[in-house]
């Protein structure tokens, strides 16, 4: 783990410890980075309940209910995905508190309209989500080969939610 | 990701195409970075359904139906909740042809008698679970503050529980 998303990661613990608040994660792109992040942190558990690593559109609908519908059009990348995705894992998990959910498409091969799109929710239980989205800087990987431009895309994903989640909170 | 973790997950990967199996995860201890090391591989949604990150008990229960009796005896870290969580996350998951499920201890604070165990469960859909168990060979953090220790043993437990399931594919 770098040093930059350590700090971020140790930041959001510290807040989660002082509000007293438990999180749930729904990852669709970032394929549950958020949460093994997290996990690094010794003591997390007590305000990690974990996540769902929702990779494909059967797992969105299976696990967490979101509507075939609505990942037909406007597809599960998209800020309305994002939002049932954490509302699903609010509603599967008594005990936490707040979510966030994450969905983009990180390439290759992605259509202009979404390639480095990233749309992410953070919910508190009882309240309205609170939506975002973004546009990835690290370019998209060139062929199915290129793992390490995937990876960046990836990390870049991870930072970004954690910070914008730091905020949030 | 280092070039051994990339290599294994990249032969999990080929071995799945060539089987045509869709895989799905239950992490505990490993917090999501079975299912996020996948995920930094193009291609690989074709193959990986996503994961269920169970990292308190009731995780566990709530979302896979782990009884409570077993996570107070033998408690979440046996080979009993290994084989428990890779049956539900089979149920939960229709597309899924095989589950990988794994629970580990890795400290700090740990009793001597679960410090740096795993225990995994790999199971094919209507067959029995094969289970496995094995000790860290990293050293226990020595604090709540040692996180470099913990990311050691984290990264450790997603090496090995890679290699075993290529191994059993």
């Amino acid at each position: 783990m770098n040093e930059q998303l350590r700090k971020v990661a140790e930041e959001v613990r510290d807040k989660l410890a002082v509000a007293k608040q438990r999180i749930v994660f729904a990852e669709s792109c970032t394929g549950g980075n958020l949460a093994a992040t997290l996990a690094q942190l010794p003591g997390i558990s007590s305000f990690l309940c974990g996540g769902f690593v929702v990779y494909r559109n059967d797992s969105k609908s299976q696990w967490l209910h979101v509507p075939k519908s609505v990942l037909e059009d406007p597809g599960p990348v998209s800020s309305e995905a994002s939002k049932l995705l954490a509302q699903g894992a609010l509603k599967h998990t008594p005990e936490a508190d707040v979510a966030l959910a994450i969905t983009g498409d990180l390439g290759p091969g992605a259509p202009d309209s979404t390639d480095g799109k990233v749309f992410i929710a953070c919910q508190r239980r009882g309240e309205g989500a609170v939506l975002s989205d973004l546009k990835l800087a690290a370019p998209p990987p060139q062929s199915p080969a290129d793992i390490s431009a995937r990876s960046m895309r990836l990390d870049e994903a991870t930072y970004r939610a954690l910070s914008l989640l730091l905020q949030w909170l």
